[in-house]
């Protein structure tokens, strides 16, 4: 039997937020490769082999699931949320470009899943109803200067903006450096969202204002939304208020 | 019993792509609201009543389903993709705001879908590898100076930009200017991505660049990527190339 090498994600959190498609692959694998702690959420069958590593080296992660498959294994390399954002494909992709030619006959597909953006939104209304942009806050890969430069181009856009990885044990200070050019840019009025474990039974979301925000709230489990300048709330009879960003912009 | 409305997606396409937790509604629901194409492509139970109406008064339809609700329906709004990113969430939080006062003591969630930049980008490889944006080019409900502004933006920030609604029967000349606003900031090697139809029959993929591209095959059923000035292609043994936005920036 020949191999194939599917890259899928998972969700953020729970298994309802897992498609089908995804599922059924689970289900016939012969290897599954991912970070530790995605793969723990997952229910492993008999005699499927798992390659669990730590959220170190992606590049390593994906030539060895490639080099998996160019043997003829059945390949599912696992990440949280949607491959395609800050998340395996890209590192695949990597892989592919500089591997042996022979990886590029091999059956590779990516399969789309739900992002944390999208899952940190729904639980709040819709705050990603207008225009947005998602960063990637971690300087692993690219200059902080051009991180910077992104984030005052989206305030100035007026975007809503999802920050992806803005904290970690190794990067304490650039979430402060982030809130210090989006206070340049953006008003203290400006809603802001602390979304911190979206689906999982610690899940906990802080809605707060860019004056008020204290950036150490976050941490690497955390996505940061910077609502635009229409971003606003609607509170509840109980609970929680409504994020949302309206969809009309006057002229 | 009491009523509730869920705020759902469906995805771009296949059930393949619809979540467990949607599904399991769609099967207990007693009212399912959305436009009609969506509906069509879902099984309907027994007794359920199904408010199909065409794309145009989003607002209307919100402010229906959540008077159903309040009459003590089990409502289910439905959007393509994800309901968050240019979907019904939105329209329903406007009607909500400016309802009666007891909707806001409605029991009502919304939840996370496949939104069709997942889909297309997971088509192509890994072309949201990098930091992106989603803009709707739609300027019904905004001017198309601030649409143009925020392209300029995005693309001075070297965004990949993912492009919703480019182009309609009654709007067939803004994706020209979007066209014309992006090719004076960005090179005329830039990789673009005609994604029509993702994960459906006619699906459709046209991978070419900014300066060979022809914006009017963009119709209502197409999602643009215009990629970052990184973003690339791999050549493969046999098919289509995938596309792919590299996770590392030079200094």
């Amino acid at each position: 039997m020949s191999g194939w090498l599917r890259v899928v994600g998972v969700g953020p959190g729970p298994e309802r937020w897992i498609t089908p498609e995804v599922s059924a692959l689970l289900a016939v694998a012969s290897d599954v490769v991912g970070y530790q702690s995605y793969l723990a959420r997952l229910s492993v069958r008999v005699g499927q082999t798992v390659h669990g590593s730590d959220n170190g080296d992606e590049l390593a992660r994906a030539q060895h699931a490639l080099s998996l498959a160019a043997q003829g294994a059945r390949v599912l390399v696992v990440s949280g949320g949607d491959p395609g954002v800050f998340a395996m494909a890209a590192a695949v992709m990597e892989a592919l470009e500089s591997g042996p030619a022979a990886w590029r006959a091999l059956d590779l597909q990516v399969l789309p899943g739900v992002t944390a953006m999208l899952a940190a939104a729904a639980r709040l209304g819709a705050p990603l109803g207008n225009d947005f942009c998602a960063i990637n806050l971690s300087d692993n890969l690219k200059p902080w200067r051009v991180i910077e430069q992104r984030l005052r181009l989206a305030a100035q856009a007026d975007f809503v903006i999802a920050l992806y990885n803005p904290a970690s044990k190794s990067r304490p200070a650039q979430v402060h450096q982030a809130f210090a050019a989006l206070r340049s840019e953006r008003s203290a009025s400006t809603v802001v969202v602390f979304a911190k474990a979206i689906g999982r039974p610690d899940e906990e979301l802080l809605v707060t204002t860019l004056g008020e925000a204290d950036p150490s709230h976050a941490d690497m489990r955390t996505l940061l939304l910077i609502g635009a300048s229409t971003t606003r709330c609607i509170e509840r009879a109980e609970g929680a208020p409504f994020v949302y960003s309206p969809r009309r912009l006057e002229a």
